[in-house]
């Protein structure tokens, strides 16, 4: 399927998180449908974004918003889940029906209530294993974007200053969401299994911390993978 | 205690890991003690270094080899743990009377026998919480240098590239370890406490995973934590 013809469902795409990946998406010349709880927000919101991409110039994508389950059944073949921990699993047994034939792409970070410097990781391991477990086999998850900044994500005056870790049980799938994660200008890298999850989604806490810490000069810090100087 | 007179002792000194570990540190100007089960493969191994950094000029301090009960003694306040995970806790217990009023810099990684592409974490959560247990409170437990591959370490004509991220519950022994990472070069970062470690144990094989696969450029790749651009 062509890029211009790919539409990405983000389901909570009225919080930060999937706010700001819906313009980077649409600004690559991805179709995005935002999806919430509440439809008429979630069209309110599009609205919204499709005049500051306007503003921006350029030939940005389409951004629509719909309730979960129409933005769900509207995605070509990747939904991204960007709902806050606490409604990971209302949400994705409301939208299992909805899933099959799809990707789900798991953005879900399990912070500890009230304190974002830790993770209260569950017993599967990690969200992403768990939410493979809640979904079955038949609907590939992929965990991606757990460590980007919101704030990153919605300054497009700059270029996202990390890099995406992604992993999965599903190769193919894994490759299509990496592929839609490089479009927005960052670089993807295969990290694994699903298990690798328990890592990736840790790293989100430890950034966290350093960046409210007054120990660096610095705040909104990403990761990339450096090789060698040479 | 200024840097001259400060002894570091590394404990598995004669493995890829703690050898460049030496030279890096002896290059930085801080006296190492090198640690084996065979104390004389240990001063073998460090009239060589020696002699490998006399090569090289400069005014590299001192490296020496000892039994690993001798090197833990003469260390002023730093013991570095580098052994394969399999001899971790054997090594501990041995050491743990010579440890009083020494902090244990504990980078081991608890890889998967056979499968340098996945962890194996400890029913603590991870190694680095599991030697702050067996040692007790009254030693202090950082969690360090996990991600640096010996290879770069080892590599004197290049930069090690990528930062350091350092957990522990006591936060001056943490400071203590990152001021003697900085020395190298690197930047060490305040990782939080201990249980991080269960993250940052854990990014070892994603890394390995990645530097060993095809689908990537590079090898011996690290993480940098990178602030937004401007």
């Amino acid at each position: 399927m062509s890029r211009e013809s790919e539409k990405v469902a983000i389901i909570g795409g009225t919080g930060p998180q999937g706010k700001g990946l819906a313009l980077r998406l649409a600004m690559a010349g991805t179709s995005v449908v935002l999806g919430s709880r509440d439809a008429q927000k979630a069209h309110a919101l599009a609205e919204e974004l499709v005049a500051q991409l306007a503003e921006l110039g350029g030939n940005a994508a389409s951004i629509t918003g719909l309730s979960m389950e129409a933005a769900t059944q509207a995605a070509s073949s990747m939904v991204i889940l960007s709902v806050p921990y606490s409604a990971h699993d209302a949400t994705l047994n409301t939208l299992k029906p909805l899933l099959t034939g799809k990707i789900l792409v798991d953005i879900v970070v399990p912070l500890a209530p009230g304190n974002p410097k830790a993770v209260e990781m569950p017993a599967a391991g990690s969200v992403t294993e768990h939410a493979q477990a809640l979904l079955g086999d038949s609907v590939p998850v992929v965990g991606a974007l757990h460590n980007v900044s919101a704030i990153t994500l919605n300054d497009l005056s700059r270029p996202i200053n990390c890099d995406i870790l992604v992993c999965g049980n599903d190769l193919a799938s894994k490759k299509q969401v990496m592929a839609l994660i490089d479009t927005m200008g960052t670089k993807a890298y295969n990290a694994g299994l699903a298990e690798s999850a328990r890592c990736i989604e840790a790293i989100t806490p430890i950034l966290i911390r350093l960046n409210i810490s007054k120990e660096v000069p610095f705040s909104h810090a990403g990761i990339r993978i450096c090789p060698p100087q040479h």
